[in-house]
């Protein structure tokens, strides 16, 4: 499905829906309702069906939630949704939030001095979560009370569930059986004297049991629980009809079931039974402790072995960045063709992109709506172009685009900004800034556990000794033909999990003027274990291996501030683009190919 | 007092001593017992009385413990101490165990399968490192209890405790009155609801009365411990007659104790208290839980304001290290003269270095005992001469000196590695790795709110990208007249907490070649507000500026590996050592200096 460009939020929807809401919540003897953005599988994306907080209040925004009380209704958002909440709620009968700075547990004992309770809806909120909040609220007369939906009482049109066919992803791009991955969790589940694991992360599950979906836009997954016992069986809960198609597949040691079977298997297990509180809904973790089964807390064990890729997984990676690379080199040189013309808008650009891309037969979905900020629009670092903010492609600005494709082998995420007809010094110095961020960490060597965290700063040293800096990560976990964002490593500062051999990152530091231009370069890399220099010590270290090849517009390089190291590198890495990418392309896009990448 | 270079490990009188305790811990009828190296303050050096750990077991390393049972002895030693211990130990009756890779709990349930009581002394371990061991025991049969301390009952000849009087730090170098300080941290006290704070650790007392002494070794700290209430009156308790001289330094609202009273004073309290479980003894808690006095947990309230030099205090450490900064000089002036001519061990340069120091007539005491390693024994990080290990200064090697001093008005830890003679190569480009980690820091602007591990690696970058790596954390806090080593700010890859301005740190990467030569470059920095670059956003950044002005070895820096930043850095550097320490020297040192800080 291309991307459309339609103005979702509905403001004018808010106050009678927020109405509703509250009558059912003073029927409920409720002083207030949680309405987040999550739906109960917890992933960055939801459903029609589940995209509860924008139903009510308007903000269409991948994070934050709404407590309606009877005389405010907070919507709380981050640092990134500032401006967008703004501009999608309707004022006055909604308020905007800051958070986290802001928690729900002091906002609400603020709102509530006399105390009351809030309800919630137990499937879409995690253990961890309410745990917080009530840790917060400890002291107060403020309590939270699991009950039923009440949005889901009051949206009268909700759009049915997601209904899509489950499909098996083959061992040849998974690399590994599903039989083979869930002997191998069995075995660790044994080791830890659990009887069980419930899985409730659909990404973990599509990658368990080599199976793929299409239940939410842009993300190949399905919408399922499982429960992996310790002797590999597994159960796994879809809606009905489902995986009918791959049962085959499956084998007969896993069972399918419906997701209304869920709670009473889950209350017929045998303890101890692994449970995230991080990432299960809570009302998980209450059947079992209802039903008297010993809950052992860990991570999801999926997390660790669908991010550390196979090699067969990292060799598909190659070949889908080789394809999205020919596609991102097509539409690079017909940008450069068309858009110092001018009469270009920013929508035509992505649906010209997203053309390159299907024309290779091979897209099964792009990995996100594209990016794609002219001029100021640049600065906004969530920007999705609709049909109101559409701006044309001006000579003499930045236009920053970032995006990619889901391909049967793998998941690509590039950004690349182009400078349209002839840059300023500023725009060049900035640029290069974060192209020298960029190249240090594609060059760097580390020690093993070493996480994110300790080196992610590596990327913005060029821009914070010039009094810069980028409000965001410098880079995420990527999964193979799965969720364009994909923990649990990350290039943040908060991200303490070590970095492995086959684990895949985005490497894009940025540096955003508002009001004026954005830029980021973002490429995808993956960890390998580094060879021995020359010279060095026997020790184990690890190091980056680029997976992303398109040119980097040279006419926004200052090559003067390059070091000799950093400009080799420029140069090494547009000459591989140009023998990677360059046989794959049309004769006028190879003609541009040859010039983007000449060495500097 | 000078350094002194005696042997004091006795590893021959272990076995009867072990002998003499497991006869005690069969009388009580329990397992085991646990013998810290930690005393009753929790700080990193401990006075003769409290040496248990060495006195049982021979191992005089500043960390770790020994776990006594019936048939084994674990002497629990981290990375830095695995040669150490195995010196210091009688191997046989004793048995080194690499810490903290195996933890005591996993240890205990493997040589107590059947279970078993492990005694320990409540004063001695913190509330949080024995939370630790019982929550890693959950589920065996092993279980911890407090008991009295089995080493005290058979030690006959133990020392007295330090009596040494206590002193008033003035305002001129404490830059704040020790009323202001207890009234400022009383306000935060009643900002949070609580009634006191319990003050445990030595150091935070000393800063927050503006006080000093001389119970331990090279720290001037006295130990004692206080009562903090919300109305800014405190009460400190201490040995027999040590305080009686500063009572009107004190005034009114400091009521002196006993060590003695300071249990029953503790259960008189009304709560909250807020204790650090960090730091505080775990017997407090109990003496607080069982008294019925509820307990607030939070950092030691010192820990911040302390770590947060005011102008004052940083004035005073700029004058510390210009004073000690002359002496570093005429001393590697010395050695430059000397060392080649060979015959010089490394007893003979800690002598001259120290008396250089003393002859500024401000020495109040080194900072800790000096660490200066010729040759191979240069590459052992925690290197401490001894008449044993004694080596002879050659030409053709490096010499690595650690040293420092505590003035009165502030404290100093520098590293210098000179070559003796022509260094080789290899020599060069490995100082040169070094020094441009150590420069990079110097030169860092960086985004308020990062911890030291969001940067120390930067430090690392030139060696990682070599193969290369040391295995100590980039720097360390530094008290100001007070502990060398000091929190809770820090560079090292586990520190997360938010640097400021005003806290002092080292900055001190190394590199270390088993059996050949060790390179340390080590300078003090202070955290300061960044001021607003041109061309730069309008952010809030920080930096550093340095304390330590001693020549940097230029026949060890390899020029054409610096980029022109770092040899810019390095020229300014040495220009503004020659102007702030040249003054100050002999003539002879002066004609050194210039030659020292020439321009590369």
């Amino acid at each position: 499905m291309f991307q459309t460009f339609d103005v979702t939020a509905r403001p004018d929807q808010g106050p009678p829906r927020l109405a509703a809401l509250r009558s059912e919540i003073a029927n409920q003897g409720l002083a207030g309702f949680l309405v987040p953005r999550a739906d109960a599988y917890q992933g960055e994306y939801v459903a029609p069906c589940d995209a509860r907080l924008a139903w009510l209040t308007g903000f269409t925004g991948s994070a934050g939630f709404c407590a309606a009380l009877a005389d405010i209704a907070g919507v709380f958002v981050d640092g990134r949704y500032r401006l967008q909440v703004a501009n999608q709620i309707s004022i006055g009968d909604f308020t905007a939030v800051d958070w986290p700075e802001v928690t729900l547990s002091n906002w609400l004992k603020e709102h509530l001095p006399e105390g009351g309770k809030i309800g919630f809806d137990a499937w879409l909120h995690t253990g961890k979560e309410i745990e917080a909040v009530r840790q917060g609220l400890a002291g107060s007369n403020v309590t939270l009370v699991a009950c039923d939906n009440l949005v889901d009482r009051i949206w009268a049109d909700r759009p049915a569930p997601p209904s899509a066919a489950i499909t098996a992803h083959p061992t040849k791009f998974a690399g590994k059986s599903q039989a083979e991955k869930r002997n191998d969790l069995a075995k660790s589940l044994r080791a830890a004297g659990q009887r069980a694991a419930v899985l409730t992360l659909p990404d973990s599950i599509c990658w368990l049991l080599n199976i793929r979906g299409s239940d939410i836009a842009r993300n190949p997954i399905a919408q399922a629980y499982a429960i992996l016992h310790d002797d590999a069986a597994l159960t796994l809960f879809t809606g009905p009809g489902k995986a009918d198609g791959i049962t085959d597949h499956l084998g007969a040691d896993v069972t399918l079931a419906g997701l209304d079977d869920f709670a009473a298997s889950l209350a017929a297990l045998s303890g101890p039974v692994r449970l995230d509180p991080a990432t299960a809904p809570l009302a998980i973790g209450t059947i079992l402790s209802e039903a008297g089964v010993e809950i052992s807390q860990g991570d999801d064990p999926c997390l660790l072995p669908k991010a550390c890729k196979n090699p067969v997984e990292i060799a598909g990676m190659q070949q889908a960045h080789l394809r999205d690379g020919a596609a991102m080199a097509e539409f690079l040189a017909w940008l450069d063709d068309t858009a110092p013309k001018g009469g270009l808008s920013e929508i035509d650009v992505v649906r010209e992109l997203e053309g390159y891309r299907r024309a290779t037969n091979a897209l099964q979905e792009i990995s996100f709506e594209t990016i794609c900020g002219s001029g100021p629009n640049g600065a906004i670092v969530h920007y999705r172009v609709s049909e109101d903010s559409n701006r044309a492609v001006q000579p003499g600005e930045l236009l920053l685009v970032d995006s990619g494709g889901q391909y049967l082998d793998g998941t690509t995420d590039i950004t690349r900004t182009i400078a349209i007809g002839q840059p300023s010094d500023e725009h060049r110095r900035c640029f290069t800034r974060v192209l020298q961020g960029m190249i240090a960490i594609s060059r760097l060597r580390f020690a093993k556990g070493r996480a994110g965290q300790h080196i992610e700063a590596i990327a913005r040293i060029p821009l914070w000794m010039a009094g810069q800096d980028f409000d965001h990560g410098t880079g995420h976990g990527v999964g193979a033909f799965l969720s364009v964002h994909e923990g649990p490593q990350g290039l943040s500062r908060i991200n303490s999990v070590p970095l492995e051999p086959g684990m895949i990152l985005s490497n894009e530091p940025g540096y955003y003027r508002q009001g004026a231009f954005g830029i980021r370069i973002e490429n995808l890399i993956v960890v390998r274990v580094a060879e021995l220099i020359e010279g060095g010590d026997a020790r184990d270290m690890l190091a980056f291996e680029t997976l992303t090849f398109t040119p980097i517009d040279r006419s926004l390089v200052d090559v003067e501030m390059l070091s000799a190291h950093e400009r080799d590198w420029l140069n090494d890495y547009h000459r591989e683009v140009a023998e990677k990418i360059g046989p794959h392309l049309s004769p006028k896009a190879l003609d541009w190919l040859t010039r983007a990448t000449a060495t500097l």
